[in-house]
């Protein structure tokens, strides 16, 4: 078992992938936006009914799959087929008291690697998006369980995460 | 109390700050990547005595902290005077069995606006990057507790997140 | 008379800005995007309240404001400190049977060179977003009047475009 | 008949393009610059056969068609196989008396989606450019009639703007 | 025999590659980084055994291949399959006196065009990321013999340079 | 004497510049890209007075100049107020029986440190261009002499190459 960015000599490189087939992929990732309740209320009303800070998480989320070759230094670029995300907000119940947005990106592509990278910066990018539209009233806001939650596709087969 | 991201109409913006005056500020932020015992163990091992998996995921966080504004929509472009990156991984003792790497970013400008942004970005990307690299081992990592520490500088004044 | 951009020998080069004094410049620039009536009435219906044809392109025209000198070879690079798109949509009516939107970008700085180019920037690129996401309905589309309506600031003082 | 980036839930995302063939596809699109008979004449003299601003549009409208995903929300990245402008001065005569440049982009590509956004991207930055490089003598200068004038390949099949 | 990027005109374009086979593709380029025999010594000792100078710069190099062609305005994007980076020091000795690192690039891709300046540029953007690094204490640094070792793949066939 | 992008632990970061007063800057780093004589009559006939070559080599590195610390991980962002660049083609002589283009770029700013970088990314990146709109008809061209000339502002002074 190796960390195959890392050469013989221990220096990172990008991997070569050009053996590998074009196949269909898909990953999907998730984390969870933590706020006060008060934060949550402000943005399902603030935000027109369905709310602008999400539209522009949605966007900055899109945009930033985009980049992901550009910000994870080993990341081939890939030719993304599609990319969604997928908010949903939990305000504090009996179950559980926390205030969230619980925020799911899918990523496709035709390709010769995983977009495992993509989803999970699709969903970061979006919760410091998140975060910045809000700062100015919950300046304590904090994003957690940022984590892959199913991949398809690849030589490497499916996975999903086991709680 | 309102999202200052949003105008009268509900619609996003990027908010003016053309009044405030240049002054120095810093951000700090943390988050904390968790993943196996052994997954750390060999990128404290592998990666040489201090390993290249960090010296990756470091100028991967650096280089994105200098793309903020290009990553969150309304993040006003800012000078960074500084950006710093640091890696403290804890590995399973009595107290805390969970294996995982602290990382702490440090942001400064000289500006009109602060580098709360700045600093979760270069915290969240350095994050990716670790994941990105040992993947192939270790699919089931995950980041937690990201959120901006302090601030200082700036009209709305010091901050510290209050645990 | 002569064009700034060239230099001696003809050749293009950014032009030497560093004598100038960093002052308050505002630029707001107009472009009217022009589509039929029924893709109008969709963008309202799907969109508005929902409104998200237009979140997306208010999003898109502010983070392009931001790549201009990405963009336009010889622009100088500047710290905006203000951004903001408009959209005023006009359906057929007996003084002008035709539909389109009005798209209005507002950019501000404190800097030593205007900001004309990013507010032409943001409309364009709003424009461009409308027509995309709108494209399967109604190929036709057409952006017009893309145009600098006011400068303020700045050595060359204020100017308004004269109809 | 749908606005194809809205979600089921009125929100934006990237559309799966995964099922579709790799195909041949064109996109042909124009805009036109006006200005003051005066800054046309000075482009070609100055310019012409030295032609720098002219050289400079085009050098950024290529490299601006290549950047179509990074500033248009829900584009598809695609890997283009081909870019050009042409300019085409109009000085007035008497069957029009306006002074203006003719932009044409061509772009094709070998791919699951088509390049009009990457065709009309080519010709506003070009014509943003040649604002940018004439601004100092003509600040009135107008772009219109940006709009796609032809397409060909793909499942949707060809298509030709109707005057 | 022609310059394939000026069209008939004389005036730039990306030329057209859409009819090429997509084929396995490979270029190595290589640099030299002229320094002090001191300087050498700072970087083999301070960067730990290593040398964190030679991970930053080779992180750099890597990222800059991915962004080739948003540098050289007429490059084709590609879906790179493999970026790798290597340095060999030389310290003075009686062959050669003079102290310098050679870099050496490898890119390959499975595309319709060469990758001979995704290498050309990672061994570049290596070279002045190793200049950054040590400017603070040799400002006289010189970067030479940038040049194509070895391509293969490709309609033109295969290529090495000869001494 | 110390490598001040590396911390106490050896580890890269970009260095604190905050304390440093804002005064004009400027760089001047030269390069040399050698070619066949036949080449170089290619570029001047063909290009110039046509010029296109030298034309987009230009657009290039002035482009490349503003995303140096896109580019180079631990360089500042900074406001350049001046890019220039400039070429001298020098024919085989019996001085000097080499062919090549002395590529000069020079680089201003108003800003807290230097812009070293800046102007050797602009040489390099001019050079890299020649490269590419060339290589069709000779691919042994070979850039050689990066370096940085003359510096002048800032707390360091001035300094000069010395040959």
């Amino acid at each position: 078992m190796s960390l195959t960015h890392l050469d013989k000599h221990g220096r990172a490189h990008m991997v070569d992938v050009g053996h590998k087939d074009e196949t269909q992929r898909e990953a999907i990732a998730t984390g969870r936006m933590g706020m006060q309740a008060e934060t949550l209320r402000l943005i399902q009303v603030d935000g027109l009914p369905k709310g602008d800070v999400l539209a522009v998480a949605q966007v900055a989320g899109i945009m930033a799959a985009k980049k992901t070759h550009d910000l994870v230094p080993m990341c081939h670029p890939l030719m993304l087929t599609k990319v969604s995300l997928d908010f949903l907000p939990h305000l504090p119940d009996e179950a559980d008291p926390s205030a969230y947005i619980e925020i799911t990106g899918t990523v496709r592509t035709t390709g010769k690697t995983g977009v495992e990278m993509e989803a999970l910066t699709a969903v970061t990018v979006a919760g410091l998006t998140i975060y910045d539209m809000c700062k100015a009233v919950d300046r304590g806001m904090r994003l957690d369980a940022v984590r892959l939650v199913k991949k398809t596709g690849g030589k490497s087969g499916d996975w999903t995460y086991e709680l």
